[in-house]
């Protein structure tokens, strides 16, 4: 059995680098602002590297900074990986992310600890930028060894706030721009299980303790400008008018309405605009949109209508009209996870707590296990999120839930390894 | 007669000092962006108080950066003014208070060349940060000078970009934190006269060469803070949301309508989020709304509503509910201006041009003449702005136009001065 105690107690210590927004007194109510490859992230990785060898791992770091370390079985082969990333959101929690990690650390130890001997390797793996908040765009490491994501373009993204900060820069300034090739052939593995919170709150209201996560929803980004006309606003009559900011405004309230009409979700969580005076009218907004639903072609539909709702009130509901550039940034469709993966959690959960302890769950957020699953079988594992709070300071899951987690990641891993 | 090439000359050399925002090939084809204060306006106030002198000006700095340049008359006591701004927006364009500087500098260039004796002295003024697009205060040199805003609120005005910039310290860094008080007190004004730009498409429809300014419409600026909760945009349904960008957007919007309705304006030009990732709603949205009416009673009436409904729009109708904090910053009740210099302008367009070249106007924008009227008589003088465009570099008067305005400024002021 995996030792609770230990894992969550590394956690928080790990948690020292890049813990932010303080939300009550006690050492553990704090957030995490710990951005991909940021000083605190560097940090994180470089101690997750040494306690990988402390327990006899070999440690591979590729292209992308996607960080393997692996403890050889009886055979040699791909080995069966336990994965999460160590990132976080600037206003992220200590649960997203974090817990898989650590729970495929605390396996990897319980397994050393014990003895126990695989039938082929087993490892554990760090992905990187699976968040895309700094560089905008998500489960981008996986992404790019599951042959989705071109090299060239995920080392371009940008750091959102200062673009001449790229990821090829920032992997080499912490240093870990490894040498290996950033592919599925390069790192095979023989399957992929993630242990995650659900940041949703479906599990919670089921009252069930493991989510026995089915696949995920298809979701896009997009970045969009607005051009209009700055002008004067106290002397310029509204028919007269190229408002970028009223028609941002008004593309935004309508993505949100259609997307509630198709049982879908549309939000932007990134804005801005120039020339930025109180005086006068924007004549340029820039702003993101992530749009998802649980079917891929349903998605691509909603898509559609909210991009020709915006062409429709930029060129005929902005007064005198505004310009509407739209990029698709990002796409992953839904993702159905594989079935013997399905199954070794399911027996998991049976083993150690009993049938009616699971519950059959989707996937809401992406996750790196969406790429992996693209090449291997793979699938995840659900802990409750306290009142589905999420990328958000104030994300929780209880010690009993993460370790009941922990614990049915460590028996899948190994029953899938055996079978 | 004023020298009208001397003038446009001198006012496109001037706009070497911050000029942007190239729209053509031709030489002044650009706007502006000569920021209050920064390194461009220092330079231009370097060159205006030098100009002033050669002409035989005395040049007072008060405490607000506001320059004096007086001309003697036969007798002493307070000068007829005419003064406007050398600052402009981020967006600017070439007319927008510099032309006003330029015509009265020209005035007294003409008066000086024609040895014409003034009954009392006259005065050329440019007063401080008009525009509040750098300090988001609009008229605020006047408005210290005239005993509406207080000197230390005015001092502590922060860059909209960097809050460890004030307008004291940056009045300090350029050398133009004066000796002088501001207060009309210190440098009384008989009347002031201001040639300005309408920024409006109101003359132009007229057909009408000047408008003979009769008062500007009433105006109040707001900060609002929309307080929500940062959650995932994948994982949370949006029943259990309170997204501040969401909320923001229905605010602008919703104050968009209303102010239609109440034939009144309403215009966002600055908005913030927070934390800035395309897969969290945002926590919190910091957003700017200027207000309009002609009628000072009316605009209370609008804010208000605006106010009420994004109240309303944030309880009940964001979900989960966000909360809204709404600060006025900045307050100008409708302006009358004063008969006789109404009446001094009117017959300065009669003698030059004929009486059918004038129609009387409002002002949409707030000018620093709207401080002076408040303890001295005041009144203004309006050019057609092509197409009604302003705040925005392809802003563009001819130099027929400017010429005219020019003329009637200087007479206005000689003839109040003989009266
Ligand atoms: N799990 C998670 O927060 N992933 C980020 C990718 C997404 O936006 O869904
Ligand atoms: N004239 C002008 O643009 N003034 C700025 C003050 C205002 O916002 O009306």
């Amino acid at each position: 059995r995996i030792d609770a105690d230990r894992m969550m107690k590394t956690l928080h210590e790990t948690c020292e680098w890049g813990f932010a927004h303080r939300y009550g007194s006690s050492p553990f109510e704090t957030g995490m602002a710990r951005l991909t490859l940021d000083e605190n992230d560097a940090t994180a990785r470089r101690w997750l590297a040494d306690e990988a060898k402390k327990i006899g791992c070999s440690v591979t770091v590729d292209e992308m900074g996607n960080m393997f370390m692996v403890k050889q079985g009886k055979k040699g082969g791909a080995p069966t990986a336990m994965g999460s990333h160590l990132d976080t959101q600037p206003t992220g929690g200590r649960y997203d992310g974090i817990l898989g990690v650590m729970a495929g650390l605390e396996a990897l130890r319980t397994i050393k600890d014990h003895n126990v001997e695989t039938e082929y390797p087993v490892a554990l793996i760090n992905w990187t930028n699976e968040e895309g908040a700094r560089f905008p765009q998500s489960i981008v490491g996986s992404g790019v060894w599951c042959g989705d994501v071109p090299l060239q373009k995920a080392w371009n993204l940008q750091d959102v706030k200062d673009g001449s900060l790229t990821m090829k820069s920032e992997l080499s300034k912490i240093g870990f721009l490894g040498d290996t090739k950033c592919s599925h052939k390069a790192t095979p593995l023989a399957a992929h299980f993630e242990l995650h919170i659900e940041q949703g709150p479906i599990l919670e209201a089921s009252g069930k303790k493991v989510g026995i996560v089915q696949g995920g929803q298809a979701y896009k980004w997009f970045d969009i400008n607005v051009r209009g006309r700055e002008c004067h606003t106290g002397s310029t009559p509204f028919d007269t008018r190229s408002d970028a900011m009223l028609c941002a405004s008004r593309i935004i309230v309508e993505s949100n309405r259609i997307a509630k009409e198709q049982s879908g979700l549309a939000s932007t969580g990134i804005l801005r605009l120039s020339p930025g005076s109180v005086n006068t009218c924007p004549g340029h907004v820039f702003f993101t949109l992530d749009v998802r639903h649980p079917s891929t072609d349903k998605l691509a539909a909603l898509c559609k209508d909210i991009e020709a709702a915006a062409h429709r009130i930029a060129s005929s509901e902005s007064e005198k009209g505004c310009d509407v550039d739209w990029v698709e940034t990002f796409n992953s469709p839904a993702i159905t996870f594989h079935p013997d993966c399905i199954s070794s959690v399911r027996k998991a959960v049976e083993a150690n707590y009993g049938a009616d302890h699971g519950v059959d769950i989707y996937s809401g957020a992406g996750h790196d296990t969406c790429s992996t699953s693209k090449v291997c079988p793979s699938s995840m594992i659900f802990i409750t999120s306290k009142d589905g709070i999420s990328h958000n300071p104030r994300e929780y899951s209880s010690p009993e839930d993460c370790a009941i987690g922990a614990q049915v990641l460590m028996d899948a891993a190994l029953l899938y390894d055996a079978q």
